[in-house]
């Protein structure tokens, strides 16, 4: 990789836990202010009069690191005493919100219905958590996530956390997203000229980057721009590391194989990253694969993915400008 | 005091601390089904967009047993790691929230918003604690104890809390008040005619229970109600045990003294009681007042208050009684 890649736009789209653990790989490897997020949004929800962006607050727990290492979900050193007390009043309980956490929903409900737009509001937790990157929801506007089940269609929390994804899962909707505007950070960056990669996030395609593709414009926004568009797969030997997304592969009809990944995003990517367990399946797929270590233990696992991401864009991208050229690679 | 008070109705109306300390006595002195605690809710704001009333929590926490007995006010075994997030993040952090204390504020703004009255939330949460008393608030409707100073209006928590107390009060209104219903259980047991006391708590007269008398028909119905109605001094040797009471006194060009207490009052009450330390006070009365223990240490010293207040209200009641049937006491 060379060093001016440091400091070209970078682009990452990306859901909860799994994303937001190759987003912190790009945080630390690039120069800060060179990485734009855009997060899912799909599954923010409101309870208990709440405005709760689940994905949102894993990426800006990560990014600052602050996430709790031990659940693999919320803030570190939580507390969970507001949970404790609200169950001995009786109220709904089945989504766990800790102490510290509770702080950001609460500034988050009070903001926006003070008027702020969403992306105002992470603006904000971002700068008071003293994170360089831009991180922007995918959209102000709300798009909500349904699962449809042989039980009916649910919003996404309520199949997710409330009932653990045991419903089979039917189909998967995005409502309203035909109606919600990107993000203008997110449109400016598909638009740069200098953009030099757009990495899809190892999230689940289904439930956490799919919401994201499904507003208006994005998909030809990725094809046309200048970048290549790199997925990392969520799969390692036939599972997800975590989430329910072989489960949703499987309910769903399709193969859970790193083949059926690269088809699922192959309208818009350029190239895939696979794990290097996975390097039989290199011959299975047909755009432009590499395989490498996609799993992120630690800091360094996150940082050497990132940095074989970054090469393989750049390597894309010569490859396109040979192209571009006349000449071929 | 005869065995059967225990089974008659008695009313209450208080403000915060101090107030729910002789609540607590009364609680447990009478069948708790027998008493009904009206509680102001003047003090009641809108923090964070969420809906904190100040007071009822008080009074929740303290017959509950539940009260922080090191702070004087908010939960026991409370902890604050919403606060602290919360002044990470920037937010407003000038009233302290606690952890477990949150979970009222959300459980009860979420109820508001969903349609449910003030009375309704308290009722649910009394229940919840498993309290046997009734606790209502004085009003469903909003009002507003706003402090006049030189320095202008304040809304009640912002001079309180935020300002400490610091500026001079020119005076004190009750916005709302003159179109606010009392509780409708409130103004039954004021009309019940088994009634056997109307309390008025030792909490600060011009802040905590004036409001409660604002509201239209309360100032007829305490004259007029079939019970003896008894207040508590809130004043030991010149000085509130607790809070602003007698630097509002001197504000307001009030003396600072048990007398001017029953002045304060002098319109609805039977019968005042100071503290035993003030005896000498007595002459200055020209009402009923008799002197004994109010300074509430301990629940002995609680239940022991309640008992005075009780027994007094009895001997007044029998007094009335003669003086119904037309003999002089």
């Amino acid at each position: 990789m060379t060093q001016d890649f440091h400091d070209t736009p970078v682009l990452a789209l990306c859901g909860g836990v799994g994303g937001a653990k190759l987003a912190l790989g790009l945080y630390r490897t690039l120069n800060a202010d060179r990485l734009t997020l855009v997060v899912n949004t799909g599954d923010d929800f409101k309870h208990l009069g709440l405005h709760i962006s689940p994905d949102m607050d894993t990426v800006l727990y990560t990014l600052a690191e602050r996430s709790n290492k031990e659940t693999g979900w919320g803030r570190e050193n939580e507390t969970w005493t507001f949970m404790s007390v609200l169950k001995e009043l009786g109220g709904e309980d089945w989504f766990q919100l800790g102490d510290g956490d509770l702080a950001l929903h609460v500034e988050r409900t009070r903001r926006l219905a003070a008027g702020q737009r969403l992306s105002e509001v992470s603006e904000f937790f971002r700068q008071h958590l003293g994170l360089g990157a831009r991180i922007v929801p995918m959209s102000d506007d709300p798009v909500q996530t349904v699962i449809h089940t042989p039980d009916g269609a649910l919003p996404f929390q309520a199949y997710f956390v409330r009932d653990r994804c045991q419903h089979t899962v039917k189909g998967i909707s995005f409502e309203g997203a035909e109606c919600a505007a990107p993000t203008p950070v997110f449109v400016e960056q598909l638009e740069d000229p200098s953009l030099r990669a757009v990495v899809i996030c190892p999230s689940n395609p289904y439930l956490s980057v799919d919401p994201i593709l499904a507003l208006p414009g994005i998909l030809d926004a990725l094809r046309t721009c200048v970048s290549p568009v790199i997925a990392v797969s969520p799969i390692v030997r036939g599972e997800a590391l975590k989430g329910p997304t072989t489960k949703i592969m499987r309910e769903l009809g399709v193969a859970r194989s790193n083949a059926a990944i690269a088809q699922h995003y192959e309208e818009i990517i350029d190239g895939l990253i696979i794990d290097e367990a996975d390097s039989a399946d290199l011959d299975t797929i047909t755009l432009p694969c590499i395989a490498t270590a996609t799993i992120m233990k630690n800091l360094n696992d996150r940082i050497r993915l990132a940095q074989s991401v970054l090469d393989f864009a750049e390597r894309l991208d010569s490859r396109r400008g040979d192209a571009r050229n006349g000449t071929v690679s």
